[in-house]
């Protein structure tokens, strides 16, 4: 695998977390260099994904690179029948980098060994998508001013949702307190369960989205019930309410608390709650921009300081 | 709302029409121009408008900016059930400057409420289209060397045609003469005849396509007649033959006779027309990327001269 | 017709041919140079094909320029009832170039009447793709050393396949020792082999793809056999599986062989043959990029000395 790709959260270190959230923080500062100069990047997006594919395209645009791409794989060479090796193979003849977002888990990994051109995930099915878990990090230590030692509760889907597996997996380094609120059908999967436990990391379970967790919590991530989930359409209509934020339910709240959702949201966050100063999740998204500059120019080796 | 966003023709004064046309004349002079140089403009077409896209992204390009986006909403977020609200949210955090066309009334101006981006809205609808009523006014400026006083005969789909409805609402600034040409289902709509009487213009009504209506006139607007817009497929076949120019109908017309058209067109213009020094809707669309150019600097508050 | 449009290979003469080789080996030292600085190119792709298209792309982009348009009809005002005059006359007045590819034979020839725009034809029909030309006989060269006197197997459907027709065309100038491996229902139609005679070209004709064959060639040109060619799919399933080169077959083949192949490849070259040094296809894949440098600077009368 080419050492500068990024598939999983889990190929990059504690170090390399940090060097990230501080290259993120310099972006931040200054979106608009010119350190891509001469680079074209590939968005590959196999399956849509508007809100990721603008993102990285916006972010090599503001550094000065070029994007190409496709959006949908509908109008790419695999609806001939083309095998991902053979587009990976193509695409890397043309450019600096890869971007690519696809519909089968292990797919990104597959494309870093067959090209030597660097391979960022942008999401592989269920798996992972590790920008999205750098963004994450990077809105709670903006709104916190640290990492360690935090509360954080997750709602919704905690059993296909990806955002918070990785996210769980990056914040082993720090210390956190989770609360997994979910139903019994969405429940956080053992495998997760069982790396708290090997990392000590403590964590408590609800079927209830109660005050009480609320309160309790310094990062607050909600998390989409999709109604593909569910084999009894009954059964979603209830849940789907159950673990709705609404304003009224913030009003206990600690003051650094801040909602966090990875977005397209639909129904789990009421419209009453955007005006919250505690929600965060468009400023969240923003964030998805400066991690983003930071994640491409690690993957091309270019020093951004 | 935000000031420099461009949602309808009634947003701008006549004096800031004359300087948008004054600038659309700079840039014909020179369109390549590095004054958005870092900028990153959105066009999010919901629905598809090849030409209206093309034609801003080359604007953009031309100015140095840089382009992300979506050509049709199939592969937006918004087909996983996002609301236009959060979309606007999203897109307004990595860019400088939004253009949309949607396919409802109102939808421009929502976006206006939700974000501090500028807006420039390239179609909502049967509603607003601005940047087509600026490029129609910048050329008729050009062909007439002036804005007022003419005579102008619009033709077709007087009913849903929201071109020919803002260019009344434009040219109500410069004492027009209007002959309006249509079948009773597409007749223009009581509210245009009304501003018309408000504003002391003079207009005549036609269901014949006659030569003495295309002999008076300065500015012959002709418009698509759409299928849809029938519910008895018979009026349609007879109406769209009714309201077909063609070159021997231009024969005795004034000199200074131009015919314009938004395009596409499908048979309202023959294609013998296509020749004579009168045909200008080509000319037109090529003005388009001029005006959409004054009205992106307008929107981004940047000085051209 | 525009004299810097590239229609078809047959527009070009043998010293034409030559220049642009030279054109495209500077290309491949250095692709990155802003020729195109302050153009825009279109990229009108009517049917999809994500490698020409991104080809292309990548090669506006790394040589400055800007590049709008459409990778799917589907989104295009053609969809709307547009004639292909009236699209290309409206993006003329857009762009610098027009880069297109069409369902319909003749579509690119026919543009050049309508626009003074220069056009560069990406595939019309079964008809021509003269970039793809450049880029076989750039490949050609670039292992064979020369393009004088050198045996050319083509396998596959030769019937319809637009490439292998192009190729004999081009490689008219050049003494080459044609065969041609295919089953009754694609052999190699009558014109190209007329064609042969006519120039006093050497070919022979194969329904057995043999390793005699194999070890006399200096260039093994694979082409794709597509189901929809076949009435009886049963006769499909049988030449799919005759027509497949498998990396034992390479054996004995001559030290310069080189293996070549437009792509995508579905079955017609096996995946171990891969890594075998005479597999060529995806480096011929990256000399698309120079090839087309070389044929947009031309069109646009660009020196790149």
């Amino acid at each position: 695998m080419n050492s500068k790709s990024l598939v999983s959260i889990d190929d990059i270190s504690r170090d390399e977390i940090l060097q990230l959230l501080e290259s993120a923080r310099h972006f931040e500062e200054n979106p608009n260099r010119r350190l891509l100069e001469g680079k074209v990047v590939a968005t590959l997006f196999f399956e849509p994904s508007t809100r990721t594919r603008l993102s990285f395209e916006t972010a090599v645009n503001r550094l000065g690179g070029r994007v190409i791409g496709f959006s949908d794989a509908s109008t790419s060479s695999s609806a001939k029948g083309e095998t991902l090796k053979d587009t990976i193979k193509m695409v890397s003849n043309y450019v600096d980098m890869i971007v690519m977002r696809h519909y089968l888990e292990g797919a990104a990994r597959y494309a870093t060994e067959v090209t030597d051109v660097p391979v960022i995930n942008a999401g592989d099915g269920a798996n992972q998508h590790p920008s999205q878990t750098m963004l994450d990090l990077y809105s709670i230590y903006k709104t916190q001013g640290k990492l360690e030692d935090l509360t954080i509760t997750m709602v919704g889907d905690l059993k296909y949702g990806r955002t918070v597996h990785s996210l769980i997996q990056a914040m082993r380094y720090f210390n956190p307190t989770f609360h997994f609120v979910a139903c019994e059908e969405l429940r956080m999967p053992d495998e997760y369960k069982d790396l708290c436990d090997r990392n000590g990391i403590k964590y408590t379970e609800h079927t209830d989205f109660s005050p009480e967790v609320i309160n309790a919590s310094d990062i607050l991530y909600m998390t989409r019930v999709q109604r593909e989930r569910f084999t009894d359409i009954m059964e979603y209509e209830k849940v789907k309410n159950l673990y709705t934020l609404r304003n009224a339910m913030l009003a206990d709240a600690k003051d650094n608390l801040r909602v966090l959702h990875p977005l397209p949201r639909i129904t789990e966050i009421d419209q009453d709650v955007d005006d919250n100063p505690k929600a965060y999740y468009f400023d969240q998204a923003r964030n998805g921009l400066y991690a983003r500059q930071a994640i491409i120019c690690r993957a091309l080796g270019i020093e951004n300081a």
